[in-house]
């Protein structure tokens, strides 16, 4: 191939790996000749990724949440653009996140981004014990000794409840996740904690399954009631919960937002930032966090023993139109 | 690992493989041994395996789109649950979808599944010469000798504008998306040639780019002036334009739908069917045009020289409450 595009061996190298410096016209040259030979080098057979597979896997929450499947793009993106790629996993709900892990640690990748599910103290023995980093995005597993990007999600779970205490809501109903999520937990507690702090607010918490389809659920059975005490304001600790809460309170129940309840979410995806919606929420940055959490990985085999890194990024508040001042 | 756990070494290897026969009690057994010892057997030394890399690539469009993300969860759950895993690729605005082709080949993968791009003649050459078989899946390339599974996209949609035809609709408006996208063409070409065949029948076409931003765009410029000739109906060529669409209707010009326009989407997604839409549209059956996906994958290798299998697959119409019968 070499000979046939004119240039040197390390030129061909260098042109299927996306990352390497090369001219354009030069690559164009080789990628000429790989199609006129019908031969492209094997990945695990090239000379400059000996020591690597050039590939990431990534556990991803269920892509029908529109967080994770947004996270996945963008890892899938950053990835790419450096000649690796991404191995992506699932985790289901019937399914032992360890096992999971399991598999993922049975090819030979590069490292182990985990957006979602836990990590137990086993997987990460193992894990250590083949030389495969794992690195937490947008979770935090407490006593283990795992590299961490997360988003200021106590930070911003109070600053939402500041902002709605001082709209005037009192009686706040919280749509909580996972309650054995650390995202979820974050977010409850930075909630209450801010409410703490301010004068009369109640608060109340229901499972919101972490869906669009369970907060809608969890709405509609908390108020389909005689005389059901109506909240002034509801918190959804994701996006897509507070979506799903929306479209139950306006359609189920004929609610206005925010006219007679206040509503705020957290994530920043793009549906609730659509005409329907316009939800106050904390957007996530998710192309940051994507790109500090492959920083980790990349000085994960280096910093093997250190304390490992935890970045906290602070999300950005989107004023949106659910949040409105009470005139009495 | 197998004495650790008092089981044969074939039961070692079964119990890594989510598809193999073995008991519940003997795999949580082995898994424990795995644990312990820290250990896990490699894929490609895994001798179940040796004529395989246990990857299959997938090629997917932009995950943001709801259609592409849902097809992606699928794909991971399918391929998963039979003890493989994928490799995930998406193709980027500013990408020569043959980079990304070429990419997935140099990975010894067990086949490529294309959701998104075309295929050229070289890569076709390119991937017979490596043996690796490749799957379209929502997509044909008309003189490539590939297995493909597709919706019938005439056929849903010529139902659509027979079914707004029969509202009284003679005015219509068609978002279309990727000009040179097979689908999209497909679906175009089916709702002109059965309203051609009807009395009265006007199309626009105009370019949404299939996206929600592009169809919104679109929607605002073409209508955003004095004494606008509104259609009767409007034809999004997938749901996330007929939602961007149905967006910039309400949200920029006040129209209500149905009764002042009405739409019809195609895909079946999950947003389309909330609360602010109900859109009339075609289901494209996920689940099962996967399912037979990785059929034609299997079958592929076995296949080889025959003629590539071609599977159309009958959409569902769900009727939904944008189309709605003119009483004048």
């Amino acid at each position: 191939m070499a000979k046939l595009a004119g240039v040197s061996q390390p030129a061909v190298s260098r042109a299927f790996n996306p990352g390497a410096p090369i001219t354009k016209e030069k690559r164009d040259r080789i990628l000429a000749a790989a199609r006129e030979l019908g031969y492209v080098p094997n990945v695990f057979a090239s000379s400059l990724s000996r020591s690597s597979s050039k590939i990431v896997a990534v556990i991803s929450g269920n892509l029908n949440n529109p967080f994770y499947s947004e996270s996945l793009q963008c890892f899938v993106e950053q990835i790419q653009r450096t000649g690796r790629q991404v191995l992506a996993f699932t985790v289901q709900e019937d399914q032992n996140s360890d096992d999971v892990m399991m598999q993922a640690l049975r090819y030979p990748v590069d490292g182990v981004v985990v957006t979602s599910a836990t990590v137990t103290s086993s997987m990460v023995k193992l894990s250590e014990g083949l030389g495969i980093p794992v690195i937490m995005y947008n979770r935090r597993v407490p006593d283990a000794n795992l590299p961490s990007v997360l988003c200021d999600n106590e930070g911003g779970a109070a600053a939402l409840a500041r902002r709605m205490h001082a709209a005037g809501a009192r009686k706040f109903l919280v749509l909580r996740g996972d309650p054995a999520g650390s995202t979820s937990m974050a977010r409850v507690q930075g909630f209450r904690d801010a409410l703490k702090k301010l004068k009369g607010a109640q608060v109340e918490e229901i499972d919101g399954q972490s869906s669009y389809a369970g907060a809608y659920r969890a709405t509609v059975s908390r108020f389909d009631k005689p005389l059901a005490d109506w909240p002034d304001a509801i918190f959804g600790v994701n996006d897509i919960m507070a979506i799903g809460c929306a479209d139950a309170l306006r359609g189920h129940f004929g609610k206005k937002i925010p006219d007679d309840i206040m509503l705020a979410g957290f994530d920043g995806i793009r549906e609730a930032q659509r005409e329907p919606y316009h939800l106050a929420t904390v957007r996530q940055p998710i192309e940051r966090m994507v790109t500090e959490t492959l920083e980790l990985l990349d000085a994960a085999k280096s910093d093997e023993g250190a304390p490992a890194a935890l970045r906290v990024i602070q999300g950005d508040m989107i004023p949106g139109v659910t949040i409105q001042s009470r005139e009495d």
